[in-house]
């Protein structure tokens, strides 16, 4: 059975059919390290098990849905139950395939469909499901305080942001990104429609187009203040500085994170009528790189190696750059959104930032708050929202699944 | 200069200089009559000038970006000055170009920029802009009253409709559909900023995959409820039956209209966790066809000819069937939409129903009524958005420009 193989063309198998073909054309490609540098066409699947979770520094895709959901259920055997209904459904929808059987093809009739069929149809669109779990699943309710990593300690207060609680937060969340938003929203929903009665969706959002690059082999995108975001980011060709900075490792504290990482999620509202108005120059010197090109300040070209005495103190590469936080990187994969309009005459629009990270308390933080403490920026900024995740490594096969190592 | 120059390669030049080049490669294919039926490359422009406006029977694109505008100048004159000025931005946008001049391409870097940025180095992506006049631009206000179509005549209220007032109606709209959704949010966010101070933002959509075709060389797509959606629209290859039933004349009642057309607006949020616990069986009665096909019941082909004596009388297909409405027919040309969660634990998605008529009094509206007296699918779905506009015909050439048939 081919990779390439479309909902379509399975779609004539039972259900059993489908699942044992597929689990055998996912085996042989199992426990790859990195995903491929260069993804061959935007329809292509990437392997779903692996030592790490793919979405990762799988090189970022166009579209995202994202998801927080609360935990419902007071049971533990619930809750593992589900992630390994969600473990054997991710592997499917990931490789294109439906998360269940459907209809004539396995179910009946008369039962509601295991797939809710908006994909059908559809090719794999480079879709990776990744999987996070939240402080508040480590409180009284799961047995699990004992095992909280320390490293998913709370965040602090940042001067001047304005979290809605009801947009924060969340027990799980899982990242959905493909190049088609149909078969992310589609993945999502379906993870939300198997959980039904064990989790309810507590925030989710939509993000059309990548704000970073996540390997060499990308074009830059633009975030919707216009300029080239995601040059100076950690990529996956840079092994050492992911092996030290993104993957947690035992020594760290939770031996069942090793191979996991950290993901702090922020939505950031942006003004951009009030931008619109900027100069170029001011909006140029408050990032520190010129807009058409993305060079930084004297430099001629995007990638040129930045000269931070040439910028203003305070601007936001200068502030954000590793020299200033003990060589602190991050792995940035966000996303433009919009929302609609805010009922003042103004789109609801901004950047629904993403990163991961060996440990939040080290990278995240101390960036976030020397951001916070001076970019100017924030005059065009607010933060609205807020999530911390620890993900757990890959699935590693067939009978392992998302959070076996903290369940287990 | 190619008709596939992009942003990038237009950059160097001075605004003058792109703008004469522009016009005159525009100029060369003005008065296209229709779009060509099959687009040769998603990242390809649709012509901006022609009798009828683009992204009408333009087989439809992949992205959404709808805003609803209210008009807060009080003056026709400076209204009719944004008109030309955004007719002549939305001429540069949907070939590829920026808004308008921009930093050392022809700006000072003292002032803001004439172009936000964020798709420099984007191709046109198929990008079209269409715009609509609303029944409350015919108010006291710009002395219209007396050249208020006909056919503009205001909704009735319909059965369960629940709508929200600050998400519905407008002065003017304007529909921005492309292949790129970053390139169709840039588009409406350009003409905002072009419009501060004399118009602000009601209401905006983005829609993240088409629901219907509206050419026989596209698939059909699927809406959220899983089923293919499109399949008997109206369609750039009914030549006679666009000409009857799309596009205005001037015997209809107002002659600044002739080839021009009207459009209605539905935002239906879908309960889509109801719908997914409803049976293959029940899904299927409900619309009157097939799940994986789309053929309707007891047939065997999506584009096998309906047979509604077959179909349960409250099918959706055989309620909405041109044959119980005088021959009405529409060209729907909707997109599914998700805006996060509703705080309830479900997701906040459903169709941005849109869809293009010559009379709303003799298509939308009896349709809309059977289907909201009598249609089981009003278990699942709601309308808490409605919009109308007229959508005047196509800009001829350079010296023409959006409404200058009402207001010239
Ligand atoms: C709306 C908010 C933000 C915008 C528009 C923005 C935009 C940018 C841009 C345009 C760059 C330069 C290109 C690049 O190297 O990627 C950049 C760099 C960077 N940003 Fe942000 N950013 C935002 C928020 C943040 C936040 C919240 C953080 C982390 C707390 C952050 C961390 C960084 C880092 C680490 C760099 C790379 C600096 C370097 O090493 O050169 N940014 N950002
Ligand atoms: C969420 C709401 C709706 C959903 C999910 C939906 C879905 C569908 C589907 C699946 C079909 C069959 C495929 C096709 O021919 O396109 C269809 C047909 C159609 N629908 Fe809807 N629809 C919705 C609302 C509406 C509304 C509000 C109208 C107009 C008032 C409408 C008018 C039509 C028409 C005219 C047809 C074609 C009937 C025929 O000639 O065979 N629909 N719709």
């Amino acid at each position: 059975m081919s990779e390439r193989m479309s909902r379509r063309k399975v779609f004539g198998l039972g259900a059993a059919g489908v699942a044992a073909a597929g689990a055998g054309a996912i085996a042989a490609r199992s426990l790859v390290q990195e995903p491929p540098v260069a993804h061959a066409t935007t329809s292509d699947p990437f392997p779903f098990y692996g030592e790490h979770q793919a979405g990762i520094v799988t090189p970022a895709q166009d579209r995202l849905h994202f998801v927080a959901f609360d935990v419902t259920t007071g049971s533990r055997a619930e809750l593992v139950d589900l992630l390994q209904e969600w473990t054997a459904a991710a592997a499917r929808l990931t490789q294109g395939k439906e998360a269940g059987s459907f209809g004539a093809a396995g179910g009946s009739p008369e039962a509601a469909p295991d797939d809710t069929g908006e994909a059908l149809g559809l090719p794999a669109s480079g879709l990776t499901l990744t999987i996070g779990f939240g402080p508040s699943l480590f409180d009284r309710r799961f047995g699990l305080a004992a095992r909280r990593p320390p490293a998913l300690a709370d965040l602090p207060k940042f001067p001047g942001e304005r979290l809605i609680p009801e947009l924060s937060g969340g027990d799980l969340c899982v990242q959905a990104c493909a190049h088609d938003p149909q078969v992310a929203v589609h993945a999502i929903r379906n993870l939300a429609r198997i959980g039904f009665g064990k989790v309810s969706v507590r925030w989710s959002q939509l993000g059309f187009g990548r704000t970073s690059s996540t390997s060499r082999a990308q074009v830059t995108p633009r975030n919707l203040m216009g300029f080239k975001d995601g040059t100076n980011n950690m990529k996956l060709e840079d092994a050492a500085l992911l092996r030290d900075q993104l993957w947690a490792a035992a020594p760290d504290g939770a031996d069942w994170m090793a191979g996991g990482t950290y993901l702090v999620t922020r939505k950031i509202r942006m003004t951009i009528e009030t931008w619109d108005r900027t100069s170029l120059r001011e909006q140029e010197e408050i990032f520190g790189r010129d807009k058409v090109k993305g060079a930084p300040v004297g430099k001629q070209n995007e990638f040129d190696p930045v000269d931070l005495a040439a910028m203003k103190p305070d601007a936001h590469v200068r502030l954000a750059h590793p020299s200033g936080h003990g060589n602190a990187h991050l792995l940035r994969r966000g996303y433009n959104y919009v929302d609609g309009s805010d009922g003042l005459g103004r789109l609801d629009a901004g950047l629904f930032f993403i990163a991961y990270q060996r440990d939040p308390r080290k990278q995240f933080v101390p960036i976030q708050m020397a951001l916070a403490r001076t970019d100017p920026l924030n005059e065009y900024i607010k933060h609205i929202s807020s999530g911390l995740f620890a993900c757990p490594p890959g699935v590693r096969d067939a009978g392992d699944y998302w959070g076996r190592g903290l369940f287990g």
